[in-house]
């Protein structure tokens, strides 16, 4: 049963060890870090912020950050990095605060993968998050490209939050790509078991990243970081920033 | 909330490629390779196959089934590798055929992933199937030491059937065991999912290797190693042969 079909290809990578199994060359790839790197991503330029400029390491932020005269912001392991003004939390960016700045960002895992994806030649790098869910998805069908979505995970180890999120894409794509890809149902079969309370099924399997966060009294961030379309923009990656797309809906 | 229980920990390993990630020193290591390594083992082990000798490669099959007087067989994507006597269908092995005899056995997936976990220092090894569920599930219980679930994957791609079976273990085991991990908690979710029949689930969402047997008219034997406990016997890996345990239930 050789596959004949005229639509693009979307495949799943679970974890950035797994990113090396495809070839991006001609794909969108979206980088998935849900709790929070790409949620606050999408919050903060929804909010008005200029640019966001995601690095590998505190050193880098703070260093690019004087340069810039910029925000510097990140977390290592669920907390604020020592030597960065602020966090990773959505609610750390409102408009008053965000509107026509630019960000330094690094996070664990998220701002990594981002950099992994560029080394190996993406066609094209944005990130997704349920605040921008149906921005990336109506991107995703118009662009004619190819697809990964590459979740960020936790240190290399899969995560609930990020493979429910690409669940959600796949159950919104499905008709408009070939899925020939394990992994992409596997996040649909999850999604669909947890889709009727996202934040219940994240509390009551207890994920690991939801432990971390819940033990900072981060709820808040988890149950917003769950909604749908709260930051409705399109966040690209162009000359070592994310910025607000034109092709936004 | 630092986790205080006396309980063993449990972990899955949705790929080859993410085994790295765990240390297993003192583990019980179980191999899982439903579509049709660790099927076959069990069965063959069941059927009275005296022992199996997993190898890497077609040439040391070869070789070491010329040495041994032994029955060599093997695949490689799907189909018998060439220069072997037999395949990996369970239905190969019945017990007037394979009784008293010495396997050696090459697959494109399980066999490396056993060398893998070899290599990496396992405190033990057994392989996993729906086979021989409850075989596994109670000497896991039972022997006290923690627990990696390992999946064989698909050319280090995640695949549905060698999750669904983790999450079917992890369904047995969680009262028994300290499970902070999200690729266990994410087999679950979608072995709940799927749990109703596992075989329409596979099929409904066109699962890769799913598509690759039937393309070899090979659905018997999908239904076969989907089945519960029709080869209970613990098949335990010892000086490079895989036996059948006398912790057998």
């Amino acid at each position: 049963m050789p596959h004949t079909t005229n639509k693009q290809s979307l495949y799943t990578s679970l974890s950035p060890a797994l990113l090396n199994l495809y070839d991006i060359s001609s794909s969108v790839v979206v980088i998935i870090d849900v709790l929070r790197a790409t949620s606050t991503i999408a919050t903060a330029l929804f909010n008005g912020a200029k640019e966001i400029i995601p690095v590998d390491s505190v050193d880098e932020c703070i260093r690019i950050g004087k340069q810039m005269n910029a925000i510097t912001a990140g977390e290592r392991d669920g907390k604020v990095a020592e030597g960065l003004q602020y966090g990773n939390s959505p609610f750390e960016y409102p408009e008053s605060f965000i509107s026509g700045k630019t960000l330094v960002l690094t996070t664990t895992n998220g701002t990594k993968l981002l950099h992994m994806a560029l080394v190996k030649g993406a066609n094209e790098i944005i990130t997704g998050a349920f605040a921008n869910i149906d921005a990336v998805s109506e991107y995703l069908v118009k662009t004619g490209k190819p697809v990964l979505l590459a979740c960020a995970a936790w240190k290399d180890r899969v995560n609930i939050e990020d493979t429910l999120f690409a669940g959600a894409v796949v159950e919104k794509l499905k008709d408009h790509f070939d899925i020939n890809c394990d992994g992409s149902k596997m996040a649909l079969g999850l999604y669909k078991e947890a889709q009727k309370d996202l934040y219940e099924f994240m509390k009551t399997n207890q994920a690991t990243h939801f432990q971390r966060l819940t033990n900072f009294g981060l709820e808040k961030d988890i149950k917003h970081c769950l909604t749908n379309n709260t930051a409705p923009v399109l966040p690209i990656y162009q000359q070592g920033k994310l910025i607000r797309s034109n092709n936004n809906i």
